[in-house]
């Protein structure tokens, strides 16, 4: 199964088996390679803490491949703790953007360069009583996704971030990826965007992992 | 036990063993050849990320048989992960239709053709202060109903769902199942109905299971 | 331990052992028998779906009897998944019932005939801002549950219910045990109980236990 | 590490491993004496359901001694399913108390003669809009406690409790500990406190574990 | 990867393997012994409950020495069952402090002499609709900072704290590590500091992990 435009993301969580039963270092490494040369890129992390020790980040437009992907680590043992699941998308707020920023929101390139802080968040947009973002005007949705955009934007040499669609895919709305010159980037550019009324008022945050880019051996 | 009118709906989300044991392919298969030769409609899906592997979902007017089905492929070793239980009804905003569209909605043929994107997600509405569906009038609902059915019917070509009632039998009061042309119609179709006031006001959504359809053997 | 009066109910929901350990099944029906030579009713159910293949209900005025059915079953290899602790009660809104009706309450006797389709859930009283029932009082608080009551009378012939107290025993303040004709009886009522004030408004719901009566061997 | 005044209390809910190796029950008699010896009351509990099947209550001014009694326990295989931290303390609402009273709530002499029922929950109070017990004066919190006070008070020949501080220690601020003549005590002075304004409005309650005293060999 | 200024702060919980498979205690103080050697502070702790039998904290400038102090303690054939991640930070309250303070928070010397309680918990702000810290303004917030600051310097001589700052990189906002001379400073602490403003109306808390510093054997 093919996506129509853009790519389809797929980020695992994964760690080695809980009863000590051994990883095939081999079989993981083959695997990706073989994702990689089957129309997907694969970015990997060594993340910190219990919520898995390895990230791995596939992006293609066959949704196929990443299965084969997911199933390839799994067969060489390692155990998918965690996962999300979302599509490259061009946001409703950005219509009329030229093709080369259309281009770079639906294929993004990844990893970038000199950027080895790795950062994954999922968000949604609240649907509460003072605060229902599905109830509020198109316009003064736009208004307040600009001034988080500028925002953003201040990070623009320290971080470059992804952000995914998933509405009806997973359990938030967006997935949101975060490349950082370090974890005081990342650490920065989550705790300034948290004023933006976007943020402050609508803004409802998953769980945050969180590693630095390296081959799967790194923690194997 | 059988059902009166429609059919029982139970949704199985699975997973090869923890442990590494391996998988009964054959037997599982078998089962499932079973059931389809005991009035039961069985659709599977290859599932991303860590939520199960396969889905199976079995549609019968005969809850023993759907037992039967989830019993074989845990003898095969396959591990229920997660599941959903719901049974087919009429909504009570469309009454007086026509046999031909009540069979389709008692009696549902799956899957459809040339929609292999698959997804499932539970949802309830809510009963909170300033948002109780049910202390709210019938031609309210109903009313929100129409709009919420209308926008649905935009994404007809590609997609097609099915609704099942699950009141007093799981968490949530119904199941959404959905076959799609690709990833995007799912998250078009969820998306855009988030705006309607049904979901935007009252909407209160589960987990989404995503995936494609694919014989068993395609992660095993 | 003893109770005063009633019978203390011990909902276990179980499955066979995650690791693919056997099951003892003759120790485990034999358990069962023993328990119910010595003052316990056991009724048992194939359940469906991932909660726990098999329910074992025991009410016995012994609590020692109980977990000696907990503990039988466990030895023979069962693990339990889920569970529910309650006792029988007469509620407070319902006092002066003829000794018959108050028997039928504190000493029921399970299961009841031709009523194949089972369902377990716990539920409790909000206490919200807006609507809190622990600080309604206790005339209005009647008339709610009257509404309620003869909301379900209607459904006298095709359902058979047990309300069971749990305030100080377990997480919800009343565990509510349904045998119907079918499971389009258990959602019928759950489903039109649910426009109640008492449920629309004060309702809160725990999971939902679905599956049919049968001997434990259904599933093992 | 030892307490200053009063003693830390430890709750342990325990059960055989998962996987079916056997218990070292003369080991964890053996551990059990040993804290025992070393200032520790201990209080054990045949539990019902599935949180954990034996409850072991330590209480001891040496935090030491308790975790030596846990890891005791582990060591002779049983696994720790839940547990709660709290110590012992003289109420604020409750200064000048004769110091027999005061030594009674530091230093409880646990179990009490007849009261074989055995519930433990914890509980907090609310941070709400409309109900935030922090943001409110000390007289009223007073008030309210008295009346709560009385209330319990009406089942002193049937309940004996222990309430201690757990704010900084664990997830909720105190822990509730109840000793009853049985299941029906427990419930009856649960649910006539819900009733209460400190309970109504502002307390909030965690998961209930319920049992009945006796031996660790009661269940292994 | 290296932080800029500060130090990257991991809190390690761990027990060990739940299938009784032995740990490599050796290994394990070796790894903590190399972590050492590699510009990482390394404090450890007997913790009481079922949380994590140990915990493990590091602080070092290179995050890739605390992935592998974890990596080290899990080859050793401990189990993280949970984690958290956070940096040294200067709080935006407190600009302009001299030089030596300022290392202080960044550079923390732990753990501090005769202060064998240990306490972790992450807290974040609210954004709820009466009580949004995010869009409260900056000299309301640094006022009620004040009252905070000056309620917890109480207790300077009982407790030493380290708050560290988590915004993206964990699932609260803050990390709070207390040393405390026994336990009731711990409890006197934070039940005192729950009545300040911030925390009363602003405060939210996640889980709270208490033990007593140790080595790890401790336990083991």
């Amino acid at each position: 199964m093919r996506m129509e435009t853009g790519v389809c993301v797929l980020h695992l969580f994964l760690s080695p088996p809980a009863d000590g039963r051994s990883v095939d270092v081999d079989g993981a490494k083959a695997t990706i390679e073989w994702a990689r040369e089957h129309d997907c890129q694969v970015v990997t992390a060594a993340m910190l803490g219990h919520k898995g020790d390895i990230a791995v980040m596939g992006l293609s437009p066959d949704v196929t491949t990443l299965r084969h992907l997911q199933t390839g680590l799994q067969k060489a043992g390692l155990e998918v703790t965690d996962s999300y699941l979302s599509i490259t998308e061009v946001s409703e707020y950005a219509p009329g953007l030229p093709e080369e920023m259309l281009n770079a929101r639906l294929y993004p390139q990844l990893p970038p360069e000199g950027k080895p802080a790795f950062c994954f968040y999922p968000m949604s947009k609240r649907r509460e009583a003072h605060a229902n973002w599905y109830a509020t005007g198109y316009e003064e949705r736009k208004e307040m996704m600009y001034e988080h955009g500028s925002s953003g934007r201040k990070f623009a040499g320290r971080i470059v971030q992804l952000i995914t669609g998933s509405t009806g895919l997973d359990e938030h709305e967006w997935g949101v990826t975060l490349f950082g010159e370090n974890l005081e980037a990342i650490k920065d550019v989550v705790y300034t965007l948290r004023f933006d009324q976007a943020s402050s008022i609508y803004g409802e945050f998953g769980d945050f992992y969180v590693g630095y880019l390296a081959d799967i051996t790194e923690v194997l």
